[in-house]
Parts: structure tokens; sequence; C-alpha cells
């Protein structure tokens, strides 16, 4: 596994940790801008979890297929993935 | 608990699912854009859960706080909120 | 005008004059990336105009609605502001 | 010029004239969720042309540097966008 897939299944194990936590102040009746606050940090954890697997698949994948000279495809998907992130 | 609360908690549990499920698909060797796109519907999915949280607490504890006459603490909480969606 | 207001107006002025300069790299054919960086920046500010323009509406708008025991059409402004943040 | 940068040029000046509006409005001390809906509505229209460029950058810079062999430039440059756009 490359070095960006672990930072990102870190990243990931701790998120789920961290929804766990999250039902269960739902189902405590926390108050509700701690649970926002929270979901908002596991959110931005599931972000740099995509960044990670983006950065390998660029440096790997994308840098692979360049050289075999059939990046066409791995252009056009890098160019949907920036069209989700910025709808 | 409040339907907004019901609703949360079911997005939260659905992202638990997902998360184990994007664990083990980068455990698995799969392909990164893949990943990259559950990832993507997974933190739709926490933001969903978000709104339903930040809807139910204008529509109760907010509201209450109005009728009692002591809102500055609240309407200071949800700039805040505004702030970090803003970022 | 408010101070919020004030605040606002000016980050709109030179978001302004940054797509007027964005402009002009395209016709200039300059760099994608510079054009694209430039945008973002123009993007973070609109983000703070926007900002300053919620805050002061909280604290004025809102809050006068609630002395008046008549808010519930602004948590639902809010609530729907906070939806189009969170799409 | 490519029809991707035609079309960001076009989403640009019409945010410009969305800008000189919105300044209007608030000069005009018009009501704080209309401008924020027309800020929200600028931001869009931004990202869109933030796509073109970025679009219209995959399908040629980066393409040519991928033919030419010295990818790692432009690769680095893609990550750097995604960064800033998973922030």
């Amino acid at each position: 596994m490359t070095p960006e897939r672990e930072k990102a299944l870190k990243n990931l194990k701790t998120a789920k940790g961290q929804l766990e936590g999250i039902i269960k102040m739902i189902e405590e009746e926390r108050y509700c801008i701690d649970i926002s606050n929270q979901i908002l940090a596991s959110t931005a954890l599931l972000k740099k979890a995509n960044l990670h697997i983006l950065s390998g698949h660029l440096h790997s994948c994308v840098k692979q297929a360049m050289q075999q000279g059939d990046s066409e495809e791995k252009l056009k998907e890098i160019e949907d993935v920036l069209g989700k992130l910025m709808k």
C-alpha cells in the first residue's frame, strides 16, 4: 500500500470513530451546535483522506498512463472529480 | 427525539457503513477514483445530517431562546457555523 | 450603512477589480493555473463579503424580528441559506 | 482562444456585471438575504468559469506535457488546485 493510501486509511478510521461518537451524542440528546461542529470535523477529515487518495492517484496511475501514452481517460476522470468538487 | 435528529441519525449510520466499505476498498487496493467518489458520497451525507441538525436547532433551541428574550448567544453560534461553512 | 455592509462593499469592489484583471489575463492568454488561482482568490473574497452580510443580518434584522415575536420567517431564511451553503 | 476559455470569459463578464448589481443593492440598502443570494449566484458562476479553465488546462497544457514526457510539474499543479478546492 502506498504512503498516501495509508494516510487516507488512517483518516477514514478516525472519521469512522468520530461518527460513532456523534451517533452517541445524538442519542444522548447533546447540544445541537456541539454535534454540528463534530460533523464538520469529520467532514474535514474525509476531505483530507480524499486528497491523499487523489494525490496518490496523480503520481501513480495518471503518471503511468502518461508514460504509456493513453492518458485521455485519466484526464477525463480528473476533470469529473474537479466538476464534483466545484459544484 | 425530534424528526430532524432522527433523519440526521439515519444519515450518520449510513455514512458510518459507507466508511467501513471505503476502508475495505482501500485494503483491497481498489481503483483510486472509485474510492474518491465514495468519499465524496459520504461527505455529502454528512452535510445532509448537519443540515438536519442545524435546521432542528433553528426551530427549537433558537426559537425558544428568542421567546425568552436571550437570543444573543444563539445568534453568535449561528454566525460561527456560517463562518466555518464559508471558509 | 452598518459596519458589516461597509466591509462587504469593500470586499465586493475589490473582487470586481480582480475580475477585470482575470478577464485581461484570459484575453492575454496567460497560464491557466495562474488564472484559476486568481478566480479562487475572488471566490474567497465573495465568501467573506457574504459572511459580513449574513452576520449583519443576524444581529439586526433577525434580532429585531425576535424582539417583535415574529421570527419564523427569519429562521426559515437562515435555514435556506444554510441549505445552499451545504449543498 | 480555446472554446473553454471563451466560456470562462463569458462567465466572468457576467459575474462582473452581477457584482456591479450587488454593489448597487448594498448602496440602496436592499434586504440582506436578497444580497446574500446574489453573492451565492456570482460565486457559483466563478466556480463554473474556473472549471472551464481547469478542464481546458487538462486537455491542452497537461496533455502536451505528457506527450513531451515532463508531466511532473503539471501533476503537482493539479494536486495543489485539488488541495485548495478541498480545504
